[in-house]
C-alpha cells in the first residue's frame, strides 16, 4: 500500500534493526486520512469472506481494526491486556512478547464473540506471530472461526509471516519491510506478494 | 443523543450506582455505526473552534476522538497510560481515578502538540474529571491550548461537570445521567442543555 509505505518513509524512525518508530502517525499521532485508507484496504480484500467480527488487542490495533469494521459494517472487538473489573466472564490467554521480552494476557468478554462468528484479526504490526496465535486460541475458545487476518505492517524477517502462512489462512501485510537499520533506512519486500 | 442513550437504555449495564458497562458498544465490542454517529455530533459541535489536535486517553476514548478527528479532518493523539520503550521526549502527569481507587500515568510524546495548537479533548466518561485536568496539564505544558472537551457519557452527580463549567471552556456530553442503579435503571438529565 503507498501510502502507508510512503508515509512510513518520511515519518517513521528506524530505532535499531528491530524497532520502528511509529507513533507520529499509526499508534499514538494518528493521520484519519490514512487510517481510513487502510480500513478500506482490508475491508477490499476479505469483503467476500462473510465476515461476521473484526478482533483487534488494545491499542495499537484499534483504529485499523475500527476503519476496517466500518467499511465492513460489522462490530469491532478489542481485546484489552488487563482484566476489567466490569468484566464478568472473561476469556483469557496469555501471549508472550519478543520485543519487550514480557507475558501479558489478552482478554475479552465472552459474549462478545459467539459460536459461528467468522473472524477478522487486525494487528499494527506482524513480527513474532505471538498475538495471533493467542487471538486464534480465544476465538476458539468462543466456538468461532478466525477465517482472516491483517497487518498494517511486518517485519519479515521475523517468524510471524511463516506462522500465518503455515496455518494457511488468508492474510495480508501492506508494508512489508525486509530489512531496516538506523544507518541504511527501510528496504521493501517488493518480490513476495502482498496478499497471501 | 438519541441514538447512544437508546443504545445504553438496551445494551448498558448498570452494576451499581457508580459503574455503568457499556463494554457491548462503546469500549470493547463497539458499534462502527453508532461510534461514526458520535463523531459526527462532537465535529459538528465544534466545527467553528479552529480546532488543530483531538487528544484522549487509551484506550476507551480512541475511537470517539478518532470519528470526531476523522469528520475534523485534523489528527488525533493518544495519551498513553504507560510509557512505551519508543518514547524519547515525553510529557507525563498524574491522574487519580476515583472509579479504580488508583493513580495512573498519563504521557504524550513532546512534538505531538505543538505550539499554538487547539486541542479538542475527547473521552468515553465523564466523572470526576480527573481526566480531564490531567489532559489541560499536558496540553499547557506543549504550551498549546484545551479549547474544548465531549464526553459520551457523564454521570452527573459527579463532580466532572461542575469543574469542567467553572473552567469555562465549551463542552459537549451526548448521554448526561442523572441517577442510576440497578433495580431501577437509569434516568436521564432531560433538563440541563447537553451542550455548554
Amino acid at each position: 500500500m503507498d501510502l502507508l509505505k510512503k508515509t512510513i518513509e518520511e515519518e517513521g524512525v528506524v530505532l535499531s534493526p528491530s524497532v520502528l518508530k511509529v507513533d507520529g502517525f499509526l499508534n499514538h499521532k494518528i493521520d484519519p486520512i490514512l487510517l481510513d485508507e487502510i480500513g478500506k484496504e482490508f475491508a477490499g480484500a476479505f469483503r467476500n469472506l462473510g465476515i461476521t467480527k473484526v478482533l483487534t488487542i488494545e491499542s495499537g490495533g484499534i483504529v485499523p481494526a475500527f476503519t476496517t469494521a466500518l467499511y465492513l459494517n460489522v462490530p469491532v472487538v478489542f481485546a484489552k491486556k488487563a482484566e476489567p473489573s466490569t468484566m464478568r466472564n472473561p476469556k483469557t490467554c496469555r501471549v508472550h512478547s519478543f520485543t519487550k521480552n514480557t507475558d501479558y494476557t489478552i482478554c475479552i468478554e465472552q459474549n462478545t464473540i459467539h459460536e459461528g462468528d467468522r473472524v477478522l484479526f487486525i494487528d499494527d504490526f506482524l513480527a513474532n506471530g505471538q498475538a495471533y496465535l493467542g487471538i486464534k486460541k480465544l476465538v476458539e475458545d468462543c466456538h468461532a472461526r478466525l477465517v482472516a487476518s491483517g497487518f498494517c505492517i511486518e517485519k519479515a524477517w521475523q517468524p510471524g509471516h511463516s506462522i500465518l502462512k503455515q496455518d494457511g489462512f488468508p492474510f495480508k501485510v501492506l508494508a512489508s519491510i525486509r530489512h531496516m537499520s538506523p544507518e541504511e533506512g527501510i528496504s521493501w519486500n517488493y518480490d513476495t506478494a502482498e496478499t497471501e
